[in-house]
């Protein structure tokens, strides 16, 4: 991963506190209910009369990256992202973060400055304070542990279970990218450990790639609701595949759902790759997961509001619970939809147990 | 770890959701600010009057504790009071925990559930809302990856930085006991690696053993201070070693300190462990770590309402800063005091770097 190793420095050779004060030397402060960020044994934050939105992620190496393909300034930026996709999700404004990283011992200065930089650049973007965090080492792989910290105006919350039959179902951007980047780089590290003489063939995949290896969380959906005057019933953000989400949305909300395969959003460059690769592209979307878009519901009469925007698509609509979910082919067929996303503690789940 | 596998439940037969609905199910709300906990994209609370601190802690398996030898329900129960122990070295009461795990194949369910258990149990006793957290696989060992908000009335929360001269240095409770317990169940796992069949001797050491196993971070510190009327200027959880925390203090208050040996709170059973394992117990008391009693610092004048007090124990005084950090010892003589605790990356701090 690292070539040239002659000015490298141990993390051992600086020690936690080196460390730490190296990491958190330019931390900037952007917002005001910021009191104290890293420093003393606990963040502080001045009361605000918002409403509080918290959720953390854990990103494990071996499991959700792999270091082999995975440039650590995008790492880092991801594991923001994807927190932030969680906010975003709960209609709310991303504002302070606190990152714990475990290193492993083949992590040098240099590398995790590069985690940390992406880390860093994701803050600036989204506007987070990092308030806090732990730094420690990792027997074996990097463990990277963020925390998030949103707030959003009392009773503006969206929740997963305000979605009601005849409500329309929104996605926002395009589906399945991520998840055809991650077989692209999957296909060329395969190739490599066969034969390391032969270089990765990437070139003109960079919309795939991106998606997978640096993805933005929809911050800009809040904002764009709001000046289109439209207010979700509930959302949820694209992490595990679409498929899985809408089940999520109707178990939340008891209420069933139908997806047009015709309506998903799927970008050309998604849709060619996938040929290429020999898979589905509707599948892909269904279930690829990591596309980190927002699907969200929205009452019937709001509809035209949404219409022709470039950034939301109108996939289906709810129906009463009874109904189930399902999916509408391109032939007219109408199939449960199943949750085959990805499962990080390895199990695909029945159909059965999700209707 | 775990003998009897005949009935045992494979984690990857459960699935991430299956595992957070069992984990999840028996949740309570203590807090009225706890509008929404588990089960949307993420948490929601409700805006107080208070400040809030928040804090994060990573457990990581064969760096932070060994399996062996720790009893997942002690480990779960611990995880929780590291972190509580923050809190209240921020002068705030502990409300919101998340908890996020990375757990290896060869745990089961019934292991998951120990350590639930015991975190459970620390939330119940430091009466906490679990309100989110993340779940998945890890390609080795355990992490645990715990993020603890409290709250505190606008203006008390007491940081790190503001001991000032002639100010009274205390320590609650004692000190050096849980670095022996570690020295005791090392021993212990050597002597049954080299010869299974030997049963551990861990019988009479309760109380060092349960310092290390299972510590009680001190929340019932804040409410002694407040009925004393005592205003602590600066506080510090011990962690890393009390020669640490002091030098942590000195630092970010531009203070320097005296600490007298002959003070220093040992309990009894940990002196003589001390001496049977031929280590000396005021170096454990000032190195040895993991004590999670607070120090904190009092102006002089009100010395005389914490005399006496079972709890604390006045250890020394503050000094300008050019005093620098000292030891003076029972013979008389000073030596500066060096931060040679324990540290998660490896190096053990050099005193220069420290005064």
């Amino acid at each position: 991963m690292f070539e040239d190793k002659r000015s490298l420095t141990s993390l051992s050779e600086l020690g936690e506190f080196g460390l730490i004060d190296l990491l958190t030397r330019e931390l900037e402060t952007r917002h005001p209910e910021t009191a104290k960020g890293v420093g003393d044994d606990a963040a502080l934050l001045d009361p605000t009369p918002m409403q509080q939105v918290l959720t953390t992620d854990m990103l494990v190496e071996g499991v959700h990256f792999d270091l082999m393909y995975t440039p650590l300034r995008h790492l880092g930026y991801k594991a923001i992202s994807v927190n932030v996709s969680d906010i975003a999700a709960m209609n709310a404004t991303p504002r302070q973060v606190l990152v714990s990283l475990a290193l492993s011992s083949k992590f040098t200065l240099e590398a995790v400055s590069e985690l940390y930089a992406g880390i860093l650049a994701a803050c600036r973007n989204y506007k987070l304070d990092v308030v806090g965090g732990d730094t420690t080492t990792s027997k074996s792989g990097l463990v990277i542990s963020i925390t998030l910290i949103g707030q959003v105006a009392p009773g503006k919350a969206v929740l997963r279970s305000g979605a009601k039959p005849n409500d329309v179902l929104v996605v926002t951007g395009d589906l399945g990218g991520a998840y055809i980047g991650l077989q692209l780089l999957e296909r060329e590290k395969a190739i490599f450990l066969e034969n390391p003489k032969i270089q990765p063939d990437l070139e003109g995949h960079d919309y795939v790639l991106q998606r997978q290896l640096k993805p933005e969380a929809r911050t800009d959906i809040r904002p764009l609701l709001e000046a289109l005057e439209v207010t979700p019933t509930s959302m949820i953000d694209v992490s595990d595949g679409l498929s899985s989400e809408v089940l999520h949305l109707c178990k939340q909300s008891k209420v069933g759902a139908v997806v047009y395969e015709e309506h998903l959003p799927i970008d050309p460059s998604t849709y060619e790759r996938a040929r290429e690769l020999n898979l589905d592209p509707t599948t892909c979307a269904l279930n690829g997961g990591e596309d980190y878009e927002l699907l969200f519901t929205i009452p019937l009469e709001q509809h035209s509001r949404i219409k022709g925007n470039p950034h939301l698509t109108v996939i289906g609509h709810i129906t009463p619970a009874e109904a189930g979910a399902h999916l509408v082919s391109k032939s007219g067929t109408q199939v449960a939809l199943v949750a085959q996303g990805w499962n990080p503690i390895g199990k695909e789940e029945a159909p059965e147990e999700k209707d």
